[in-house]
């Protein structure tokens, strides 16, 4: 029988600001990527969604970013290497404190935002964040996109490898994802996603742009939080991949 | 045989800039107040300041603070308690991160400027930064000052409450500190601090602004890093309390 | 006949974040309080607001704040007057950019959150706020308490001091707030606070907790702008002032 | 007679930490390149820099930069061009309401940083920072790098652009720097320096690394203020050109 982990960005508010529906959310993941502070998330939201995430039993990954709030880390920015390396340890001991205080750990890592599609084919970046990963716990999952310098490395390096994919997003023959910037990038049609992530999850392949079938290979499928019926979005997901026999699990 | 600790406030630049002599420091003191990135303390510098620390066998100590970059943790303020709890926890864990890559880890925490002397008197953020501390780990030692709200709340938690001395500050006949805004608070002559630290560590007793002797109950004194002469100072009282037979030693 | 301004805190968002409705209340009140990167506010979003207000003839005030993004401007702090002062000239010559790329200016300054209610009482920082308006342009206006320090001391120092009131807030019987740890401290049925709004701008007077009617001095109604029906309770107010002779007009 | 701009960056401290000698380095040059709070300079540290500038006659520069406080505006930033126009503008409204305290006003607008060097080329980063200038005030002088993308488009949109060399770096034979990275990049010796000065402002030229005279065009020389012995370096530049007949005074 499949299993998949369904994985989505959780308490991306920041003091008197909120985004993400955390409490709708975690009643559908398995994995709760959670905002560490430096693109969103302060220490009273990381620790309430901490409890919350180890009381339904979703794992807590550490969701680092480029120290930018008011960017909310979607600005690529050249940190050199060992500073990097040092920002990236600090997000997840800072959040893995309210794991632990919950009852759990942190889980796994992954990158968010310009950080994410940075180390997709930044050696430097990659090698940085893995360092980071590392220097916190030499054992600890990452979270990203097959085939990008991130898995590779660290893989290279020990950790465990997860490799994701995304149903509301378009993807090119080659397998890749079809850049934000081009026109039918995003898949908006709710039963079109629900669609293509039961392809994904039970048999590794999606319908490509250009309607061939392409093979991606994921052990985690990526939910989108911050917008407006994403929570019903993501229990349909849900729902269906139950329906068809494939178990929805976390991947650690 | 008598022994005590010293201690210092280490690792207070923030990027470009740097404040405390780190490495003189280290050679000197026996517990490091670790600045975690909220008054000072950029990550790498964090960093590095733990592995130096923990090469020399120094005790790594979270000194946290206020949020407050801008104004050096020196600006008291009224954070809600839960905010406060979380704020504390969170700059343990960041800080922790980097003391176990270190192969040691926090092994207490210290309150920084505004912060320190609220919790002296103010009862809600006292219990809250008990409550921070014990959130990150029920079991680790508190540094203060003796009689604090501080010190009392945590010995009623159940953590180690370690009272500390200042030998270079003025004390009243009841055995508390001068304000710093009195005339006489603040003790510069060099040979004069060398002196009231040997009194302070070996006979737990000091000269009062009114010249009586009153006693002070410490575990540890705290030595200052930022200003010209600090680590020569730093060092002739080391000297002064190793000829005199105290043994220096860390607390924990 | 009667005028009276109305005033609503405006552009609250940071980066991604969104708080407040700014164009439904760009089209109802005379005065905008924009926030200006202190609590809230991102340069962008203050571009936007102030070519919005100037559009529509509103006012632009500079809602000026303690440096506290985390904690919205929500948390009292112990700035040192010097600084203090150099924060809020800091955060209207940043308004004032925008304001006058729009073909208008900074019209007003109004304090936000802990610092309007710190400057009711506190001598200091109500002067510290007082030299800092005076440093950016010493004819401006202050939106404030009747009876605070603030309007006082502005008052004082030759800046028209202009008092406000709120409709949606209970009065004791000396005409004072009461405050918002008490019961019944804010008023939420949406017909009272319409009502209470004539009462304010015509007699000048409300009903207070104990049911006596007192009398509030006010020029400016402040409306609140981040709940639920925020704009359409703002509306209301609006047209029934109107229908009752009051003339709404900002108060420069 | 040949005249010359002499500049600096200066108030490159924020709250507890300093950086640069500003009481120096104001009696040496005719430009200062003030920081607006974004890389460096709290609110406080503008104003004092702004009083003294005045009273020395020191022209006052923006000195705009990244959002970046941690990396000291030395990490390029991928800012989208709306964000960074209204970054930009802000800095220049915040640094003027000093200026203008201080009887003067921003007489020009230079880049920081990283952002100095990505609108070397960057077009659309370039164009941003333009904008954002223009925004502020559409006559404000930008000074920059000969030949870069910002230089052109200011002048394209009518601001006055003027270029300025630095003695202490190594210039290829087509006029251009030598990169930090390269062997060589930076000439140290103090006398070295002091020729090239002299060579930049009176002649128009300079020896390449290659040892060919090259003609580099500046109505400024940049000075750094951030190394020891940068005053009295500043002030043998600034002697040796009034000695040799070149007059020394701001570009506005």
């Amino acid at each position: 029988m499949t299993s998949i982990d369904l994985n989505a960005d959780l308490g991306e508010g920041f003091g008197r600001w909120s985004l993400t529906d955390d409490e709708g959310l975690l009643s559908v993941v398995t994995s709760a990527n959670v905002a560490c502070g430096f693109h969103a998330g302060d220490p009273a939201t990381m620790r309430r969604v901490c409890a919350l995430a180890a009381e339904r039993g979703v794992r807590i990954g550490a969701q680092v970013s480029y120290r930018d709030l008011a960017g909310f880390g979607r600005r690529a920015m050249d940190v050199p290497a060992d500073e990097l390396t040092a920002e990236v340890a600090y997000q997840i001991g800072a959040l893995d404190v309210f794991a632990r205080a919950a009852g759990t750990r942190v889980s796994y890592v992954k990158p968010h935002g310009a950080l994410y599609n940075r180390v997709v084919r930044d050696e430097e970046q990659a090698a940085a964040v893995v360092a980071g990963v590392r220097l916190a716990d030499a054992s600890l999952p990452v979270l990203g996109l097959p085939g990008s310098r991130l898995l590779d490395l660290a893989a290279l390096a020990g950790l465990p490898a997860v490799p994701e994919a995304f149903a509301d997003r378009a993807y090119t023959d080659q397998g890749t994802l079809v850049p934000r910037d081009q026109d039918g990038a995003v898949v908006t049609d709710a039963e079109t996603v629900v669609a293509r992530s039961l392809g994904l999850a039970r048999d590794g392949e999606v319908a490509s742009r250009s309607g061939a079938r392409v093979a991606v290979r994921a052990r985690s499928l990526c939910l989108h939080g911050d917008t407006p019926g994403a929570v019903e979005l993501a229990r349909r997901v849900r729902d269906r991949l139950r329906d068809a026999g494939v178990r929805v699990e976390a991947f650690v």
